[in-house]
Order: structure tokens, then C-alpha cells, then sequence
């Protein structure tokens, strides 16, 4: 096994590598703008990592795994769209820099594109790859949907957020895992048990990605802290917070969720502090910990070395503790 | 080989076979919705009718050309946003009746639904399938992106506007045809002329479609005569007539180009004069007898047998000959 900047190289070189035509160039220069924006590449990686644990050879598996990942970017580029959203990684969104009709067509291209690079397998594994992929596109774009839907709800519960984001998030962190599998080789009960163990791994890492919105440090956080609380997103943090707070703490909520003009300092501070008082940042480890502890239980189940075993380990930790 | 209406038969009850998920409703009704608006069916028609003709089974071939369908509705849902359109096929755009965010989310969608059945073949046809198809649909988006290129530009050369076309209407009647080849297990000969033809086909399609625009039966086209004029839309006619007008004709289609307030009937009526003035109803009919001329090259070349052969002769005369 290799470490993850060691594997995080590979994607990148391949990802730099990727040849895009000239023209038209309002439909190629924005996805290559978008994949020069860099990230944590996550989702390759757990694709190389579980097609190496597994047995199989991670070349085999490069293009497939920056298949994911020019489709996770086409999900977070027409998601800006849907949710005008401004900044991505400190850059211009493809929409401001550009215009929303290139971002829906260069955002559609870029799908295609993930399909084609995912679709560079072995031919004997690439009806199950296929079936894989377009299965969780599907639950992804379901997930964006109750996204939306949840926007103009004020019911949402607990286990309706968490499916949300087992759609929205997870289930493409499995599909990676699963993936690497598939092209390892891997019988299905490894390829179930490593698919799960990236689903598990994705509920943790979102939720934590909740926690990080209010908590996380703004040094290291890398966008500002409290876009959440701003926009009255809600995440695992306000929906508990709706269902848990009483008398004074409920009237508060309501106000600073119902005043757009409310200064971001005094809107963060307070709904913060009245988090704190809920004890939502307990509630939020917990929760952590739960699917963090169902990844590394999925992984004990997984015929794999101790070497690879502990590089996962190490992953999952790593990222449920992360700080930015 | 069976008539025009029995493959459309085939492919309509195909269509409405179609399982929709109920939820999130947002996401699965724009497309149930789409999919029912009807058409001529003319791509999967084309893959079934290559198919058979080329001795496959044209069961094998179903569930890909339908794929085809929805990629062509996909295209349409998303164009209609990029446009502005608000009425398709008589009914309102999904735009229009939702809302941007749900017409490029269900799009997306319906791309990876579309993805989905193209790969419901069998697996030993699965790597030339995705190939050929994630191919073509970068082709269209290409198309697409040129189109809304020329929009802004005044020196766009008729030699450009067929390459446009050809990205963004025939390729996908090419693919059509070679998909039902490819499922067929036709020659590589075969398959690269049956594609030809339906390119062929495409061309002379979408020139018949731009005469149409102008000089069709308002009772038997379907929609109002003279949108293109009125959106001073980059067609084979306007861009002859840019190049061909002199004087007078040239400073009279400048402004009628320039005048946003035109009343609809007036800047038609004097538009289609002057097009007629410069010769571009004949240009038209021998651009459009071209490429009918390819297309039934291309199919002389192609083995088949003569019941066949004819059927694709009747088609092909037929869809450039048509009123609507």
C-alpha cells in the first residue's frame, strides 16, 4: 500500500494529464478550470486504495477512478448553479465566471466525460462498473433533490437528513470503494462489505462536514465559518436544533432564522452558542463516532493484509477528525 | 421489415414502459412528462430499422434505442433552459412548468437514465455501444456550444453552419444507425456506411427543417411559421442570405436583423420575400436534394436486402420531402 499523498499524486498527475480538444472552448476551459481547482481527489483514491487492498493492479483501475471524480465536479458545478453559489475552493463558480448556460452545457459534457473515463475498464468488468456508476448517479441526483425539497420544509427529520446525504454524499464514496473492488476482482462479499465501508465513511465525513461549518477553525477551514448557519441550511446541527429547542430557545431560533438582514457576526455567535446550549456538539460526535465506528466494523469484515487494513484505518480516523 | 408506425408502435409502448420512481417527485415527473410529449421517434425508429435490416433481432436493439430517445429529450429539456423556450411540442417547457433548478437536475438525470438503457445490451457489444454513444453526445454538445457561439457572430460561413449541424442534429441519427449495426453484428463496412447515411439523413433533416421554419403549411407544421426570422436564428437561409445581399436587400435585412420591435407578420413577410428574392428556396431545395442524394449513396452501399433497401428509401425521401 502506498500513503494517501502517494496515491493523491497518481490521480493528480492523471488528472492533469487529461487532454481536452480547443474548441468550442466555452464548453472544454471550464472543465479543465474545474479539475485545475484541485481537492482532496477522496473519491480516486478510495477507488486506487480498494482496488489495491483487494489484490488488483491500481493502473487498471486510474482511469475509472478519475472517472468519479470529474463527475463528482460535474455535481458540485451544475449544484452551484442550482444553489447560486458564488466562490468554490476560493475561485469563481463556472456560472459567475462564465454564464449558466455554459455551466449547464459544460456541466453536461463533463458527465459524459466522467462516463467515458469510467467506462475505461477492462471489458469483462465493465458492464458491472456501468450498472455501479449509473446506479449511484441516479441516487446522487436523488439526493440533491431532497436537498432542494428539504429547503421548504420545516419538518425534516433526523432520518430524513441522514438519507439525504447517504444519497447526496455517501453512496459515491461506496460506489468508489466498490469500484475498485470490481476491477480487483474482489468476491461480492468484499465488494459488499468495502461498499459499505465507503457509504459509512461518507455519513461521518458530511456530518463532520456539518460540525466543521460551526466549530472547525477558520484558519484551516478554508471557507468562512458559519455558511450554514447564514443560509438556514439544514443540516444534521439546525434540524436537531428545530426538534430540541423549547420556550426561549425556540423563539430565538425562529427569529434568527426568519431575519435576512441579521448581521452574520451576532447570527453565528448566537445560534453557536444556542448549539452549545442543546448540547449539539455532543449529539454531533456521537454521530460521528456511529458511523465512523460502522466503516471500521464494515472493514473488519473485508479479507484483506494488516498493511492495507491499517491504511484504511488510518483514513477513516483521519477523516473523521479532520479539521478542514 | 415492418412499416414506419409498427417500429413506432414498438418504440412508443417501449416509452411508456418506462418505470418512474414516485419520489422525489421533483426529479422523476419533468422527465415521465417529457418522455410522454411524443415525436417522431425517429432516432430509435432508425436503430431498430438498422438493426433488422442488417439481420439482428431487433428485441436486442430496443431498450439501446429508447436510451437514444431520452438522450434526444435530454438534449431538448436542457436546450430549452439555454434558450428561454418556453413552449415545446405544444406544451410548456419543463422550465416553465417547473423551474430552472428541476429542469437541470431532472436533465441530468435523465442523461444517466438515458446512459442506462443504451447499456442494456448484450455485454460482448457493450465496449463499442458506450464508445460510440459517450462519443456522439460530446459531438452534440459541441454542436450545441457552436450554435450558441454563432449567435454572436456576423461571419459565420455556411461551411461552418453545416458542421454545426452536423454535431448537433446528425451525428446522433449516425449513431442511431450504427448502435442498431453494432447489435446487428454487422460489418465494419456496413456499420460505417449506414452511419454515413443517417448523417446524410441528419443534414438534409435539418436544412428541410430551416425551409420549413419558412415555408411551411402553418396547418400541417405544428408550430407558428417564422420563429427563426423572428429570432434572427443563425439558419442556412439567414446566413446565405447575409453573404448573398447587396445594396438595398443587404440594408433591408439589417434592419429587420436590428429591430426588436418588428411586428411578427411584416418582418416574416418581408424576410421570407427577400429570401426568395435571392434565390435561397432553390439553394435550399439543392442542399437538401444533396444530402437526400449521400444518404441513398450511402445506402447503395450498405448489404442488404431490396425489402429493406426500400424501406430506408422511403424514409429517407420521406423526411426530406415532409411538411411537418
Amino acid at each position: 500500500m502506498k500513503t494517501y499523498n502517494e496515491y493523491l499524486d497518481l490521480v493528480n498527475k492523471a488528472i492533469a494529464a487529461i487532454p481536452y480538444p480547443d474548441q468550442p472552448s466555452q464548453l472544454y476551459e471550464p472543465i479543465a478550470y474545474t479539475m485545475s481547482l484541485g481537492g482532496k481527489r477522496l473519491r480516486p483514491v478510495l477507488a486506487l486504495m480498494a482496488c489495491e487492498a483487494l489484490g488488483g493492479d491500481i493502473y487498471s483501475a486510474l482511469m475509472p477512478a478519475i472517472g468519479l471524480e470529474l463527475f463528482h465536479n460535474f455535481t458540485l458545478l451544475h449544484d452551484d448553479v442550482m444553489d447560486r453559489a458564488d466562490v468554490r475552493r476560493g475561485k469563481p463558480t463556472v456560472h459567475r465566471r462564465w454564464n449558466d448556460n455554459v455551466a449547464i452545457l459544460s456541466g453536461d459534457a463533463m458527465l459524459t466525460m466522467a462516463t467515458q473515463y469510467v467506462s475505461r475498464c477492462e471489458p469483462c468488468h465493465l458492464p458491472a462498473v456501468m450498472e455501479l456508476f449509473n446506479r449511484t448517479a441516479m441516487e446522487i441526483y436523488e439526493g440533491q433533490q431532497w436537498d432542494m425539497d428539504f429547503e421548504y420544509r420545516h419538518d425534516v427529520s433526523v432520518d430524513e437528513y441522514v438519507d439525504m446525504i447517504r444519497l447526496k454524499t455517501s453512496v459515491l464514496l461506496g460506489c468508489a470503494c466498490r469500484l475498485g473492488a470490481i476491477i480487483a476482482n474482489a468476491s461480492s462479499k468484499d465488494a459488499d462489505a468495502i461498499y459499505d465501508m465507503g457509504v459509512n465513511l461518507g455519513l461521518a465525513f458530511q456530518l463532520q462536514d456539518d460540525a466543521l461549518d460551526v466549530w472547525g477553525d477558520p484558519t484551516t477551514f478554508g471557507k468562512e465559518i458559519g455558511g450554514d448557519i447564514m443560509n438556514n441550511k439544514k443540516t444534521f446541527l439546525l434540524i436537531n436544533a428545530i426538534q430540541k429547542a423549547n420556550g426561549d430557545d425556540a423563539l430565538e431560533l425562529r427569529r434568527w432564522i426568519n431575519d435576512p438582514e441579521a448581521p452574520r457576526d451576532s447570527k453565528v455567535k448566537a445560534v453557536t452558542a444556542l448549539y452549545e446550549r442543546l448540547g449539539l456538539r455532543e449529539l454531533s460526535d456521537q454521530a460521528i463516532t456511529k458511523y465512523n465506528n460502522l466503516a471500521l466494523e464494515s472493514l473488519s469484515r473485508i479479507g484483506m493484509n494488516e498493511e492495507a487494513r491499517e491504511a484504511f484505518t488510518a483514513l477513516i480516523t483521519g477523516l473523521t477528525s479532520r479539521k478542514s
